[in-house]
């Protein structure tokens, strides 16, 4: 089975609407890597976007095009910083990252937001499928928004937004901002693939927190109380304030930096230039350290393990022996049959024959 | 290679002192199988603790005998519960064990207390390493006291763990102690073997937060505030207060159950009866729902799902064309020379063809 295939392969592979998509896929035209590549070294957004199309593809023929266009945008080296920005649904990320990505495009930057939601897997994009709701942002030349991929598991999605940066950062995009909802496992995944990790809250920190899925603090290199403006500005004040007597108990996502709480207002525009100025100052301090230069060194190596983890388990489980035997055996082992080794390990001698085959 | 090497691989395979312990106990006899067996349904102490050892031990061949062990005792359903005991050093676990686990044998019950402490398996055991440490309930004949395996890596002493557990039930042991370290992932992985998990902390609410791993509280369905006597017994009060206040805060661990925090005192032993108040409770609330059956049920199945994880990996990482070629291949995706999805593509491409031979 070919790699890609593991690499996109879902649950939902028996669903008629998915195979109808793929199959659609299958019949488009495999597009040319050397205009692809010179239009992604000459920053045409035009180029970039049907480039991204492509690693989205879940079609083996356009897997093998997707990564020889990787390859070549290789040797290219941008000077860029990747940040998350994470929130639960409600918080103003869109309004929040209009904002910041309007004032960074006035001030000479080439800003691209991509996005990570898991829910667009299912319902068929959710946080960014409609670009109108950042649509200053997106008439900008210098920006470039780019919704969450709509299929794939969780680790497709992950592999297609860490190549998406990756040619994002060759078209001369100094500024890569990824969305994500801050409700589950996707802020844990972004904050893998970026430098600076943000989260957007509103004001009362007790019921935020909540809601908040548990472990999305501690990810955090800066907390920002958004909508803090007109009379809601007192209450975002006191809720900064609550988080950071909640972040003084809390090890910092970053060695040598101290996260702490902001207030910001998207309407009024109050904290986005002092945002700007937090991040020049981590990566400042970062990089001086050598902090943000191991940070992604580590990611790559950590992204490889991941995918090698994934692979390997898609692997088993797709074995048609595996799929054969493991039902039974998991049922003698939960009605208290069968000793847990034993099993697996019965499993494993008939995976290790079929794999010889 | 056979299911016992991927199982108790460790990095230290090529540690000198290692390789001898491992071929002095190849050299150790095989225990006959129907002894054991008949010594544990006769609830033999002596024979129980060469069971566990035989279980403990690294060499394929006893492997194989444990694991026809385990499958003789299968049959044999206990009416057990099984208790998780967590809390940092210092945080007075021996001596709390010491009090449970006589106040239970005075009570008719026979209790088996078990270690899992991750560092154990560097320092050659430590929390229970000397079981001077509970004099009175090690001479206890209703009690059975057994150290942390000493080898193994942390997967393996979670299998070790979990094979104790069950011997331990199929000699009549009907209330399991699995003592562990605040200060690890051993939490997670005892939380995965037991019923309930306790918590155990000391005055402070606030410093000890701070020492404390993130997400253990999460883990808990009691916290008890303990050396509650004495002019500490104040404090111990207000602390539980505070616990409680946090509680509010933190998603149950267990769906139907309130997780409370409570005081204690190994000394006076006041709150020791309360505790296995507690306990009943517990077992009486989620007993009734089926939350207590389906945990058990939903904890083998999660087991053998990290077994196999943790011996797919083992399988690739082991297999020599990985070792050949991956040390290269991460090289080259952190320099950023090459895609990281490539690289994978390609390791699987040498490990498939590996697998064939």
């Amino acid at each position: 089975m070919p790699l890609n295939d593991f690499l996109n392969n879902d649950s939902r592979a028996g669903n008629p609407d998915k195979r109808k998509r793929v199959f659609k896929k299958n019949t488009g035209s495999i597009p040319d890597i050397d205009d692809l590549y010179k239009g992604i070294i000459e920053r045409d957004r035009a180029k970039l976007a049907r480039a991204i199309t492509l690693i989205e593809s879940n079609a083996s023929r356009h897997f093998e095009s997707a990564q020889m266009l990787l390859e070549k945008l290789q040797s290219i080296k941008a000077d860029s910083i990747r940040i998350g920005i994470s929130g639960v649904p409600g918080a103003g990320k869109s309004t929040f990252i209009e904002a910041l990505g309007t004032y960074l495009c006035s001030k000479g930057h080439r800003v691209a937001v991509l996005a990570v939601d898991p829910s667009s897997s299912l319902s068929g994009g959710s946080i960014l499928g409609d670009k109108t709701r950042m649509e200053a942002l997106a008439k900008n030349p210098r920006a470039f928004i780019r919704p969450s991929p709509t299929s794939g598991t969780l680790g497709g999605v992950h592999r297609k937004t860490r190549e998406s940066i990756t040619l994002c950062e060759a078209a001369g995009f100094d500024v890569i901002l990824v969305e994500t909802v801050g409700v589950g496992q996707s802020e844990a995944m972004v904050r893998e693939m970026v430098d600076f990790f943000l989260l957007l809250v509103l004001t009362g920190a007790g019921d935020e927190l909540q809601g908040m899925k548990k472990g999305i603090m501690e990810l955090a290199d800066a907390i920002i109380v958004n909508k803090a403006d007109g009379s809601n500005l007192p209450y975002a004040q006191k809720t900064k304030n609550e988080y950071n007597g909640i972040l003084h108990f809390i090890q910092p996502a970053t060695a040598g930096w101290e996260t702490k709480a902001y207030t910001c207002s998207s309407l009024t525009l109050d904290g986005i230039e002092e945002f700007w100025q937090v991040i020049g100052k981590f990566r400042e301090v970062c990089g001086n350290s050598g902090v943000l230069q191991q940070r992604r060194k580590d990611q790559l190596k950590d992204w490889m393990s991941s995918l090698i983890t994934e692979q390997l388990t898609n692997l088993f489980y797709q074995s048609h022996v595996v799929q054969k035997f493991l039902p039974e055996a998991q049922k003698e082992v939960m009605a208290g049959n069968k000793p847990a080794v034993k099993a697996v390990q019965e499993l494993f001698d008939h995976f290790r024959d079929a794999m010889k085959e």
